[in-house]
């Protein structure tokens, strides 16, 4: 299916509103030290010009973030339905004793700017764990916020929600369901702690199309498996993670309350979003220069393809042998054969490609010869693919990950100064 | 126990000759590159004056090296006795379509030249993935390989099986069983493509205990469980990792047929060299500058107190910290929170500990106050000790690894050079 790209991220549905501000929580962008971040809010928000049908999925990590907690909650008490989101980053809000209390101030700080009740807001935090996080600046920085709000904002609030983050990730589709011209946009931050097994770091993604709660969770549920959750920065699963799926409804199409063949269109715009994010996300790994994406195919089963490309994609000692422009393949079939998943390791294939060619470097489990110019010429490319066929069935899925770097050891020696 | 440390590597056990040569398979010396790796041996034997009964472990990878293969049929052959041990470094022999007939070769060689049987053998190879062996070097190294077999070549077969690590890993000790003095010894290599789920890197292992091949089985399963299970450099399982025990009897002690005092003092001794050279292999991990002991205590059972260790030891951003002197507990509590164990997060606590101190980080799974300047001071050591209390039991397990560094990143983005 093809689908009309815009602009706009968060704002692109009808009747969303955002923005960002620096309040304080970041240090000055002048006095940001060696990271020299290239952005400098720090508390964003996205309104609705009418409730929500809103729906996450949350980390799996048993430390949860407080405002994990708070936002669990909040939605309990509405039955699903929020009208705001506001999210800081640089503090997490996360095993602090006064974390929760913390995140429902925020949302009371939110719903008094917006009018609504405190349990409408949707909180978000990201950054070190563990530090206490000042109310004061989020406090003092809620208003300017607030009145701030545009439906062209995206791009303050995209960029509110960055820690290591080098560029903000946005995207946004168009599509028409019954005649109806319907919107998803959604903004994403990265780009460490990362890893599949849950819903991946924080994202936002609104639409203007009317879809029963029971449906958008079904429809989340389903898309962030092959997203979000096949994607891995560094194997470690944050404690923050959270993906909100709000639909305001604005778009007026005819309500998907059921699997329909609207449903599988609102699927498939929803995955143009979230692959797109995913993608970026991988791309802007910390310290990251390469993007690489794993196929795998010819699987039984797609969860025996999504275990096979993750094992790939985690692979440290292959993300090394990436950023060194290194073709060992041998460290690919490696993690193919300690993925824990059934097959058959001698009819195993394995080809690398990028935009400068593609070779085959190993066909029944074992290595062909092939040309080391021709490799390290693909391997030149920011964006690596690898293609793994287990050649004993049809299914097949994607992840999505990134090199390994001087500069992610760099980053992450460094991180909470 | 207390157990009289010896020096003899894999010749401190009566009647075991070793010896290493370099044959070619390495490039040599002066044509190292930018590795200058410390040794130039690739060839190695052990030899045995008695038949030894001889158990082992292997990788759980499904790509298994052929050297695993032959080594598995030859003990199946003899009923698991071996009087022999030829091992290669540099190239892995692995996912090569002459893999298994050039394994065999190379027992035939060994064989030939002790007179012995090519069943009698055990063969390993570690090293490169998915390149052809070379036959030629080990056939004309042979020769003056088993011609320089002596009591005290235990250095020598040690630097044969090394390759990117920068020092050899020997331990043995000496204990006495119902007034018969006994011995065991071991030698092992690391330093990447280490991760737990299997016998961890090439070990071998003599001892001159009379044990028969059952409790010899029993005990090496239930030590690598707590040594060698418990270390992760990388996450990555080896295609050819394998832990090899041999026990030749000559030390006359009454032979161990069954769970008995001398069945625990000879696993005590066991104990003491397999965690000895797991530490050896942790503070030597690829790149690594500094060790790290996590110890889980508190737990219900022993499995848990194993998987929360080993996801501390295996966590990206925690390993970065480390290497950074950065005390982010936060990403301590992160990994102890993925876990895949039952238990309640807040009443964990954690303290950080070195030569240079200790401090309480984390109570009840909340941060503490602490004083960054002795944090600072205690992660100066290169060696670093962390442990976790669940809080909700009385079994514990430890677990190594190393911290990440820059130097991980550059030996393995060009390792095939």
């Amino acid at each position: 299916m093809d689908f009309k790209v815009l602009d706009g991220g968060v704002c692109a549905a009808k009747g969303f509103r955002a923005n960002g501000v620096y309040c304080g929580i970041k240090k000055p962008a002048a006095d940001n030290g060696n990271q020299s971040l290239p952005h400098k809010n720090d508390l964003g928000m996205i309104a609705s010009d009418e409730p929500c049908a809103t729906v996450c999925v949350y980390t799996t990590n048993k430390v949860k973030g407080a405002p994990i907690t708070v936002t669990k909650r909040n939605l309990e008490k509405t039955g699903g339905i929020s009208k705001a989101v506001i999210v800081n980053s640089k503090n997490a809000n996360t095993c602090n004793a006064d974390g929760v209390e913390k995140a429902e101030k925020m949302c009371e700080l939110a719903a008094a700017q917006l009018g609504i009740k405190p349990q409408e807001v949707i909180v978000a935090s990201t950054g070190v764990i563990g530090q206490v996080l000042p109310i004061e600046p989020i406090a003092a920085g809620v208003e300017p916020l607030a009145a701030g709000l545009s439906y062209t904002g995206n791009e303050e609030a995209a960029t509110a929600i960055m820690t290591t983050d080098t560029v903000k990730k946005e995207y946004a589709v168009e599509f028409e369901m019954d005649g109806a011209v319907c919107r998803i946009g959604g903004m994403a931050k990265g780009s460490g702690m990362i890893h599949p097994n849950m819903a991946t770091t924080l994202n936002f993604i609104t639409t203007d199309a009317a879809v029963s709660r029971d449906m958008l969770q079904k429809a989340l549920d389903d898309i962030v498996k092959i997203t979000y959750n096949c994607l891995s920065i560094d194997g470690d699963t944050s404690t923050n993670d959270m993906v909100c799926l709000m639909a305001n409804g604005l778009a007026k199409n005819k309500p998907i309350a059921q699997d329909s063949d609207d449903f599988e269109i609102f699927k498939a715009a929803l995955y143009e979003v979230m692959a797109n994010l995913t993608k970026m996300l991988a791309k802007d790994g910390e310290g990251a220069t390469k993007l690489i994406e794993c196929e795998c195919r010819g699987c039984r089963d797609t969860q025996t393809a999504i275990t096979v490309a993750k094992s790939v994609i985690g692979s440290t000692l292959f993300k090394c042998a990436v950023f060194g422009e290194d073709a060992n393949w041998g460290r690919i079939l490696c993690a193919v054969g300690y993925a824990p998943a059934e097959f058959d390791i001698n009819r195993v294939d394995v080809d690398i490609l990028s935009e400068y060619g593609e070779i085959a470097v190993c066909r029944n489990g074992a290595g062909v010869d092939f040309s080391e110019e021709k490799a390290a010429e693909i391997l030149k490319s920011d964006e690596i693919g690898v293609i793994i066929n287990l050649n004993c069935g049809s299914c097949s899925a994607k992840a999505w990950g990134c090199d390994m770097t001087y500069d992610y050891v760099k980053i992450n020696g460094d991180y909470r100064t």
